[in-house]
């Protein structure tokens, strides 16, 4: 199917600060907002997921107390019911940590941003998976932070060990095992980010590193991926070494994570809707997830990829030398899109058509259209290159 | 009054993680959940002065949609609706920026951090007020910045022109005119922060700096002075040269402020309630302001200070060497707390007792017996210091 670019997106009208946004950026955009375009891009959590009742529930009762600490600033460490939380889920997975090491953070991103400012220096080495989430890549690069590969020697080593981005798997055994061996030979700092952990289809997800070297991982995990993104409420676990310069620089950053969506975690997770909403939604993504296996594996023989076990995504290779904006552009026109490879990937000779397929928000019954458009699309782009 | 400290604070018992936190702030976090304590600390906004109905149904509305876009990831530059109501609030003060330079920010903090991350650079010098607000000069502190003197050259100025904390007074007019001609001459940077500029008692705010100086002043609001500081929603405004660093340091730092309190803003500011609130809000904190200023001129006579016009503290200050820490201790067995001045002052040789007391938050009846206790205690620090 071909969606005409009249209807479809208007790409002389592109969305979005035009000065700030390249022409890729602001295609997605259009492409995020058009009906006709089937979207496997943005990574973003099913908003039919979100448990909206139960999180009005919450704020209408926060909001209902006439001193109304929900809308009063707070202190900067957070919420202590949630820094509780999340040391009680850590220690069900092995890991003991104090709730005082706990902070309360505006979404994973900003606890992997501290971690960084605390942990490492410009200049310095800081080891990373071939392929990961660009947010990190963009944190290291505002810290002139070189990346280096998990194998090489470096000052820190950010992985994400039990759900990766953008494959949807767990680390391999034996480099979790060497990556420990290594942080433990050379006093290095693991960054261990965590995101996705709770999405894990197997129900319980592994044992994490802050389990195995308590004293010098950085554990990062946020509520945006099981519960709702838009509440920007995340967590960083520090080593006790490091709190001091981790609440500055929170306290400097934007004082505290907005009090309002503690407030109405705290409701939500007092109550006993959580480990159901965590049971609906594992079962939703890896149906999703097999879905889009199977259509890959139908439509797009050609491609590589593993069977994702958690997360939103999988992520597709085929070693061909094809500009991945390009076959974007040749996609959009067939009426569906993905994430470029090149934001995942940190290495300048990574080489490789490659591009993240996300199923968290796309219709179940359109999974199968969506592949065949791009199928369709990669038909296109072969023939062009053939010629 | 000598409030026993058996009942009114436990210093053996401090709230807040000790290895973090001084004594001082210790005992701050004990005094602000003590009843028995009044409190002239922590330049909190009034509950009683929260939106919460309209806040509750516009969040009632943006959570009953069931794509729910409120509980979503949003775009790094915020929600447009807010982006424009920010141009124009300031076009309605002469100043005229285009909605695309507005980022909505985690917080006037965030936007004030940002500001400085784009504009200057470790060892640069940045001019400031004698007395500014504390959580600026940590930011500095971070930075590694050198605060000078408003007169000193410099690389970029920071100051609150419109309504200081912790004065509650606009800049004199030949300090500003000053400033602006020496950052024309010299090229400098101004980072304009104007969180308190909604709260003048005289309705309108005055001119902004942005309006004299759009190609080279940042320009800091924020919802959390006349709406609720828990939302976490405040905005700079940054010179367009500037716009590309701005986003992609926002980005890396948190991806975006809180989608939930943005649909609740969004939902809020379309109404017709806003207007009121800032005329109720600037009366009752004028009234408070009033009554703290005649009770501060009856029974505090030793000390200096100048009525506010705007803002939640008035600033005392009597030359004395007196260490402010300490009377804050003889303060609070009296049954009384303030802000130490140190915290709001950055030059080495700043001397003599200074500290901010804020009417905010204190129930009006209580603000004489407030000044009271606070004059029995400074009888009997100056009664230790004659022995």
């Amino acid at each position: 199917m071909l969606v005409s670019t009249a209807t479809a997106i208007d790409s002389s009208e592109l969305p979005g600060p035009a000065p700030l946004l390249s022409r890729h950026e602001r295609l997605q955009r259009a492409a995020a907002q058009s009906e006709q375009v089937i979207s496997f891009a943005g990574g973003l959590p099913n908003p039919e997921l979100f448990p909206r009742t139960g999180l009005t529930r919450a704020l209408k009762l926060a909001l209902a107390d006439p001193s109304c600490p929900a809308l009063q600033y707070g202190w900067p460490e957070g919420s202590q019911l949630l820094r509780n939380f999340v040391a009680s889920s850590l220690l069900a997975r092995g890991a003991r940590v104090d709730p005082d090491q706990v902070l309360i953070t505006s979404g994973a991103q900003q606890a992997l941003g501290i971690a960084l400012a605390v942990a490492v220096r410009p200049n310095d080495a800081l080891g990373v998976q071939p392929e990961t989430y660009p947010g990190a890549l963009d944190a290291l690069r505002v810290a002139k932070v070189e990346a280096v590969s998990l194998e090489a020697a470096a000052r820190a080593y950010y992985v994400m060990p039990s759900i990766s981005n953008p494959r949807g798997l767990p680390l391999d055994a034996a480099v979790r095992y060497a990556l420990l061996q290594r942080a433990q030979k050379r006093k290095a700092i693991l960054i261990e980010d965590d995101a996705y952990a709770d999405t894990a289809f197997a129900a319980a997800p592994g044992r994490p590193l802050i389990a195995d070297l308590p004293e010098r991982t950085f554990h990062v995990g946020t509520f945006s991926k099981t519960l709702a993104p838009g509440l920007r409420v995340g967590w960083l676990v520090a080593p006790k070494s490091f709190l001091h310069d981790v609440l500055t620089v929170k306290q400097t950053q934007d004082l505290q994570a907005n009090t309002l969506a503690q407030a109405a975690l705290e409701g939500y997770l007092s109550g006993e809707s959580y480990p159901r909403q965590l049971r609906k939604l594992r079962l939703s993504y890896r149906r999703r997830a097999r879905r889009l296996a199977r259509a890959v594996a139908e439509y797009l023989p050609t491609f590589r990829f593993q069977a994702p076990v958690g997360g939103f995504s999988i992520w597709l290779e085929n070693g061909l030398g094809v500009d991945d904006e390009a076959f974007f552009e040749i996609a959009l026109r067939h009426g569906v899109t993905f994430d470029a490879g090149r934001a995942f990937r940190w290495h300048p000779q990574a080489r490789g058509l490659a591009f993240r397929l996300c199923y968290s928000t796309v219709a179940e019954e359109q999974i199968e259209v969506g592949v065949k458009r791009l199928a369709d699309a990669w038909a296109e782009m072969t023939c062009q290159r053939d010629r």
